[in-house]
């Protein structure tokens, strides 16, 4: 089974539905987030996954109070999503607000500038609390290895790691998988490649070659 | 003016745009979550900008990185939104990418239980943040009006305090202006009500006596 998630952020239908059946072969599943959402509809979920039999994963980075968590991945697993990334950072109430609906991916760590200030120091605290709830997995980013493994340490076995940011923003698959991440996803340098399924492939054989 | 919002969290076009047009006169804006819009589309935001002519609030929390907050940003405020609801523990990268395309308002504390884990504790740092980048406003829940009393010590007079929380959920609309919020947000005690306009109204006037 592949080990790579494509991050879908293109923005119309049919580039979206497009590109996902090109390179379907190659993936494990699709990661979706909100401005494709907003372009085309919550329907292009089930689209997508009729299309292309590959898991969905709604990248909606919800963060809200339990109540309205719930509402979200109500209408979000109803639309066909088969996992909903939240941010851990809002507390275990709204996440387990989520866990009642469908399968949950929390946000552990980011890798932008701004991570620094509130996310990347509650790292530890986050862990914990995936440890506690045991979502299907948790997000942490590819472009520092050394942070996979220190995660990778501390998150229970059975709790799946995907790390974002290899490609474009300088992440090296292979290095992220031996550091212990599950799941490498891939946006640009496959969505914007000439041949999105020629670059898939070549990303799909790295990770079989040197993992 | 009006210092009444309305949390319009019904799932239906249809009610939302009824219960909208019932109680416009008493309202200055209409917020809306994600929930309504994945039952309604993005469309429902301009439908309800003509019906009522007030400014709408997307409260989406917004809580990813740069360029997908600036993203969803644009595409929300092409739709019609006036302001967007954005976590300010993403970093203050993430909250400027959204100000280069419109109006934004600022989480900095919440009051579900969750929210003592990580959010509360880091009330001041958001402040901070808050006074620094100078958004339209922040959001403090009106469930403690002494919290919001705090926040309005600390946080610049030219910033205006959002208050959730009056109703339902057991805050006093009076209560909170008094301790310095700017706009009360009421949901339920308004669009679960028999008769949303007198309802509206009544909250009004006791906004109007009280203050």
């Amino acid at each position: 089974m592949s080990r790579l998630i494509l991050a879908l952020d293109v923005y119309e239908r049919e580039d979206a539905l497009r590109i996902a059946e090109e390179v379907r072969d190659y993936l494990w599943a699709i990661k979706v987030n909100w401005p494709l959402i907003l372009g085309s509809g919550i329907s292009i979920i089930s689209e997508l996954k009729e299309r292309t039999g590959l898991p969905i994963i709604a990248d909606f980075k919800v963060a809200d109070i339990p109540n309205t968590n719930r509402l979200i991945a109500k209408k979000t697993f109803e639309a066909g999503a088969d996992y909903l990334i939240a941010h851990g950072f809002v507390g275990r109430d709204s996440i387990k607000a989520i866990q009642e609906e469908g399968e949950v991916i929390i946000v552990v760590e980011m890798s932008h500038p701004g991570a620094k200030e509130f996310i990347q120091p509650t790292v530890d605290k986050l862990i914990e609390l995936a440890n506690e709830i045991k979502p299907f997995g948790i997000i942490a980013p590819a472009t520092r290895p050394e942070r996979v493994r220190y995660i990778r340490e501390k998150v229970d076995k059975d709790i799946k790691i995907l790390t974002p940011g290899v490609g474009a923003q300088g992440g090296s698959a292979v290095e992220t998988l031996k550091a212990g991440a599950d799941y490498i996803i891939v946006g640009r340098a496959i969505y914007k490649s000439k041949n999105p399924r020629e670059s898939a492939k070549k990303i799909w054989e790295e990770i079989e070659n040197g993992a």
